[in-house]
């Protein structure tokens, strides 16, 4: 077993044994962050328990060596990318002494000590920023169960189309208003046309949404015209984060033809703000979605044994929701759904290597989006969209509230976690946004 | 009149005064070039006849003044985004400043025969880069033209959707893939299915096709979350460019549905090395579209008198082939469509006002695709799948081959110039790539 995967590991900062704590020592995941109040630049920490180690700190003082010193001189600038490009070795490393200084045996605590809060510093204390500077984000439509669901509501007749098992869709969504969790979103406003009306207004959405993705983000990338292989994709793939893809339902109608989503989709798309790396992944590594026997074999740029039987990842999903009514009245946020990642039918690496197969160039810090991930039951659905059946059912809230889209006040939190026996459960922290009104144009 | 207008303007470069030179000191574009085989690093260049005019080195010569100086200053840089975040005025200052030193009438020629090479070089001893860093990149598809013949093919009962004429259609583009005229394009590969198939396979596309268009380049930004007016959106516009959106039509065909394009156009996207000024295309502006009475008007925050009045802009794109037998022979390239800009369905003010009406932040350096810029009548189609209508009536080429997409061995030539009587003509430089073979995944 990889040292960094050993559950019996004891670390001294004590958070990180916390039952409920999304980041274990076994976790390690890289971000940005500054001490809140301080003259600080951003730059890259990783999150340990309820505290984040300042790498450039522990550098500083001399106390990583080799490969992983070398890898932990990309930590002081205010994004992931310079480390993302030396690839998942280099981050492997890091890893490996951030570890030798964190566990209850190593040199860490005397240093810790010595230096406070200037290598660890308590998460509350900082603000944190978007991880990666993204180049592309791209954005999948892998699960079958979500494009099925969706498909019936706009097409009942042929809900899924006949390119959904062969190729996995995917279109381009919009890099610069990726905004890290925690920032507000703002209602959008839009075109939109009802039934009724025989011409389209200008208005607020009235059909805000979310919806729960997996993001991937790419290390080292490839040249244009140089395509990934599926054996080699997961060298590809450096870490993952939570995604809200935030969608505006009645927008996304009355546009998406013939060219698909585009101002229903890139006023904001938010992620959380740790990535979890393809190493702390690796224990959860999980078969791919088992096709029912009916269901076309991947064509073979798609098709991998090592990606049949761990491409995909045991890991789970889940949304909740405030209200401002519930936050006024202290009712805590409630869950409106909990969800399998193993159920999309396409694996992170076939998305990669397809994307790639024509030549397509990714780039360090690109962003690949899952697709909303939903299950086979109502309480798997990734959005409201579907929870609540395009507003025909909806949730009924605490507060004796409804709910069919989002309202003005609401926050959306996501949470994932991985979880297997034998083996420390790791989280990917919050990701969470509040819904402001609109404003005028 | 703005004296950078004057048709009568002389310069002391001679070449700018050629009768078919794109380049005449009225329009003075900007790029990003590099003295080949010397040790400069790419900067910001201008165009003038068939020389280059070096920014920088005038600049340290202590030539710019003011506001000139302060954008010059942003010219020793491999992109212009810097120069473009200033924003039209400083742009305009620096055009000033240039004109003042290469009129004949000038001090420039005096300092030209003390520096020679080293402030103006020939084009031909230059390499020309990519001339913008770009964040995203955004296809718009505003030609009715176009949006008619495609959809003929596609849905014969139902050309043109409903939201066309309301709904400035866009999508998502690849940035990464984005490469300068004279790049070579490698044949993608990808999925498709023909009628006669069952299921899919993947391999080298067979409809390899072009589409001519006009880039729009995002001077200064918007925040998220803050719209952009039509009255405002002409500020935002640093200027323009010819791009090629190459397209594989079969792996679009099968792709497609339901959320756009995706590998049938993110394997690349050419855009020709010079960015022609707003100012400079000023004389040229011309009123939108005149809409046929039975069309809607379109809604107010897309519509304003001024853009009625000026938005379009007179402008004429060709489209050039010389297949490799062509060159074998020495036969030189044949043109295969001319088109007007003004035909188009939707202004770029409506476009960019379009993009930022959700609060979508454009950044500096953003391009905006117009789509393929198609007239009413067959020689005016911007891409081979109208020109042949899906290959069903191949063009003949010089040499008597016949052509229904793109064979490997094609250089694809894209041309773009304003006219108007009374002022200098301007061009925009050519927009090439040649087709290579694919490669193996």
């Amino acid at each position: 077993m990889n040292e960094t995967h050993d559950p019996h590991l004891e670390c001294w900062v004590r958070s990180a044994h916390a039952a409920d704590t999304d980041f274990p020592i076994q976790n390690l995941p890289f971000g940005i962050f500054r001490r809140s109040h301080s003259d600080d630049e951003p730059r890259a920490g990783v999150a340990i328990g309820d505290q984040i180690l300042d790498v450039t700190t522990w550098l500083s003082e001399g106390l990583f060596d080799g490969a992983a010193a070398e890898a932990a001189a990309r930590c002081a600038l205010p994004t992931l990318n310079a480390l993302m490009a030396l690839g998942n070795e280099a981050a492997s490393s890091l890893r490996r002494g951030i570890v030798g200084l964190l566990r209850s045996d190593g040199i860490g605590y005397e240093n810790f000590k010595r230096l406070g809060d200037a290598c660890l510093t308590p998460m509350k204390g900082a603000q944190l920023y978007a991880p990666v500077q993204i180049g592309d984000y791209t954005d999948f439509y892998a699960s079958v169960y979500h494009a099925t669901n969706v498909g019936s509501m706009f097409r009942p007749d042929n809900p899924l189309l006949p390119n959904y098992k062969f190729v996995p869709i995917g279109y381009h969504g919009r890099a610069s208003s990726i905004v890290v969790s925690g920032t507000d979103i703002v209602r959008p406003s839009g075109q939109t046309k009802d039934s009724k009306s025989e011409t389209p207004s200008f208005g607020s959405t009235r059909m805000l949404d979310y919806e729960s993705e997996l993001g991937i983000f790419v290390g080292r990338g490839n040249s244009l015209g140089a395509p990934i292989s599926i054996q080699r994709a997961p060298d590809h793939i450096f870490g993952f984060c939570l995604v809200n893809d935030w969608s505006a339902r009645d927008i996304q109608a009355w546009e998406y033809q013939p060219l698909g989503p585009f101002l229903a989709k890139n006023f904001a798309t938010s992620v959380s703000p740790w990535v979890i790396t393809s190493e702390a992944i690796e224990p959860f590594r999980a078969p791919a979605f088992v096709r029912p026997a009916a269901d076309p074999t991947p064509l073979s740029y798609l098709d991998a044994p090592t990606d049949r039987e761990k491409g995909s990842i045991q890991l789970f999903l889940e949304v909740w929701l405030q209200s401002g009514m519930m936050r006024e009245q202290n009712i805590p946020a409630t869950k409106l759904s909990r969800t399998a990642f193993g159920s999309m039918y396409w694996t992170p690496a076939q998305l990669l290597t397809h994307h790639a197969s024509n030549g397509c160039n990714l780039r360090t810090g690109d962003l690949l989006g899952s697709g909303t991930i939903s299950g086979e039951s109502k309480t798997e659905r990734g959005c409201l969209l579907e929870l609540t059946w395009k507003g025909a059912e909806p949730l009924l809230l605490p507060t004796g509230e409804e709910r069919r889209f989002l309202e003005d006040g609401d926050e959306v939190i996501m949470r994932g976690y991985c979880e297997r026996e034998g083996y420390a459960r790791i989280g990917f922290g919050d990701c969470g946004g509040m819904v402001l009104p609109s404003k005028e144009i």
